[in-house]
């Protein structure tokens, strides 16, 4: 049930609407599932065999954005049905992940295919923004000048540690990075204007994103949440973000801002915290937490991986350690299962490395407290697509404008000549 | 951005739909907005006017549904434009809220006009499911032997203190109704069965929703969140509950059991709470927690209000209980801030009773701790239809298939002779 708000503006739907909501229907089809049969399509979308056929031979003839492709194999004994084919190497985009210690660049092609990948070290003493915006464009650089003659790029997508603006990836604040109100989005396509095809068309600049809720699109779209609607992915380093996906869409509050899980209360007599508040959940679970409870200082150059093996080893200050994190862990996530209802919580980033020793004790003692119907079915899985959940989930953030609306966007960088 | 699930059915529009979902939005419109001009229809859909009148002739003239009514005052120098009315007499449900110690019931007609309102007391001795269904029943009968003869009731909505299966309306947990797995949508839908037309038909039993859902929905759609896509309804009462409406649309989570912030853990200090965990977020805010630090045992017939007021006349104890219950209410609110990035935050129940005392202190706690961009822009509000949050939200789910297929839940009825 959704209701629509009387005093703004509803959208009923037009003729002209369809088709376009249709061919993107279609094209993010087989750029989520690869190659597709038409048959397969038209059982999944509902839409008849001869709609299905009209939609392809669209994205096919009017832009190249699909091939059509003999079967190789029949299935049955009905005709063969063709396979759709997305473009990869024709329509590419690039995808930044900005790290605390580096910067990740990578070309992905439609269909989500990894062609090329760029790393470029950060230093600790420069993260200015000016830093920051030049190496990523030098990385685009080399990342465009691989590109071959038929290859076209179609949008820019940036994964930051950060609260940002959606609408021009304006960065509100970015704590690990030293960032305060800083226009990431804005310099960024100052910075590659000359760099990118199609760049002067309106909306065409580069589109920034927290990294946690694009660590959560691209774990449902390729990575362990495929065909889940309801997850919360937790990005946790230094800080704890996370990326929440509600009845299939990303939650993103009203500003932008929601699910900043890392400063949920959960110990009103704890530390405090950088952000002011006393308790929050990042001071209990957060990387520097879990070293300094095992005996290091961060930045010595232990790793919560390296806890973990003690641990595992049977080292006892490491052990505790653990349980206390596993304690703070169960709480958290308890609440996070309570207030979501998720189907899965995805562990990313470091606490990737502790699910593996830690997840039957979270389990227990989230089974010992609370409500339990919502934990009937929650499941704790750690991400699948590691370090780069976050780099995918830019390379779909970059891929959505062409996605939403196919023969528009492709015809109008056809129209500017690139 | 929306990704599909390709292993799902993920449905194309066809070209049949179109109408179904034009003649909804329309509808929904008028039933939400009240009568409004076909100009303005036509403005606030993007839908063009001749679309726009062949919409409301339909829905005139096929099933009654609205009338078209010349308009008193011409607007400007155009051609006057015909009023779309919502048939409020003519299509009716009944709505009920199942309280701890009361039944309410009424009959609310399309567009959202209380028509009818009944209450029956419910004994503290015998809060069984049979009793409650066999009260409602009753309650039912009075209010439909009320019917004009050409009404028709569509639908039967309910809201319970409960976690609900949407689906069936099963009730997994109602601790302050002493449930648990108790089959109420099944129980009702069969009571009701003789006395309500069309309910032979596929689909047509008694929808159950959680209460605290159910009141952030009529708050958005009639009440103080109208025109909010983001928003917390806190329902606080015995138990603390939370209706959450995230992009326009509610939030239900995996299994619908969303929501449950009256357990999340704020204290893991603190009391022991019914559901098994320490330091739940209602252990500390809720009626029973308030009424006790203020020196009263739940039950004694003190309410929330009357430590209000107690407080504001100076009395120490009094102060003291408003003053812990002001510092929880900042910590969970502020979470909550933190985790949905909410324009509003509405406080319902007896947490109404306290907002207007402490809203200043909650706020003033909440900005020196934790992140400040979620919390720019949030307001804290108390429910505009007080009491009946609940059951207005009760009559909209029982609106529900009506609004989302209009001609086809109306022609299905005309068929069955009712």
């Amino acid at each position: 049930m959704r209701f629509p708000r009387p005093h703004q503006t509803v959208p009923g739907i037009k003729q002209e609407e369809l088709r376009r909501h249709n061919l993107s229907l279609l094209l993010r089809y087989v750029h989520l599932a690869g190659p597709t049969q038409r048959a397969t399509l038209t059982a999944q979308t509902g839409l008849n065999r001869s709609t299905i056929g009209a939609l392809a031979a669209d994205l096919a003839s009017t832009a190249g954005l699909v091939r059509e492709e003999s079967p190789e194999v029949r299935s049955g004994a009905g005709r063969p049905s063709f396979v759709v084919v997305p473009e990869t190497e024709r329509y590419q985009v690039l995808a930044f992940d900005l790290k605390v210690d580096r910067i990740v660049g990578a070309r992905v092609g439609l269909g989500g295919t990894l062609l090329a990948r760029e790393t470029v070290a950060l230093q600790p003493d420069d993260r200015r923004l000016e830093t920051v915006v030049k190496l990523t464009a030098a990385t685009a650089r080399l990342l465009v000048d691989a590109l071959g003659p038929q290859a076209r790029c179609v949008g820019v997508g940036v994964a930051a540690p950060a609260v940002v603006r959606g609408s021009d990836g304006f960065v509100r604040f970015a704590p690990n990075l030293g960032w305060e109100q800083e226009p990431l989005g804005e310099m960024l396509s100052g910075a590659l204007a000359d760099l990118l095809p199609g760049s002067t068309l309106e909306g065409s600049g580069v589109l920034v994103g927290n990294d946690a809720d694009l660590g959560a699109l691209a774990e449902q779209a390729r990575g362990v949440a495929r065909g889940h609607d309801d997850i919360v992915y937790l990005s946790g380093n230094v800080g704890v973000g996370a990326g929440i996906i509600c009845g299939g869409r990303p939650m993103r509050g009203h500003g932008g801002y929601a699910g900043e899980v890392g400063h949920m209360v959960v110990n009103p007599a704890g530390q405090r915290c950088r952000c002011g508040a006393r308790g929050c959940w990042e001071t209990e679970v957060g990387t520097d937490a879990i070293l300094r409870a095992a005996g290091h200082e961060p930045g010595e150059g232990v790793s919560v991986q390296d806890v973990v093996v003690a641990a595992s080893g049977g080292d006892p200050r490491a052990r505790w350690a653990l349980d206390e994190a596993s304690r703070w862990l169960a709480i958290g996530v308890g609440n996070l299962v309570n207030l979501f209802n998720p189907e899965l919580v995805i562990f990313g980033g470091e606490l990737r490395d502790l699910l593996a020793l830690l997840e039957h004790d979270i389990v227990n003692r989230m089974g010992v407290s609370g409500l339990t119907m919502a934990r009937e079915h929650v499941e704790l899985v750690a991400s699948a697509l590691g370090g780069d959940s976050a780099l995918f989930g830019a390379a779909e953030l970059a891929f959505s404008r062409l996605l939403d609306d196919p023969l528009g966007v492709a015809t109008s960088l056809a129209a500017t000549g690139s």
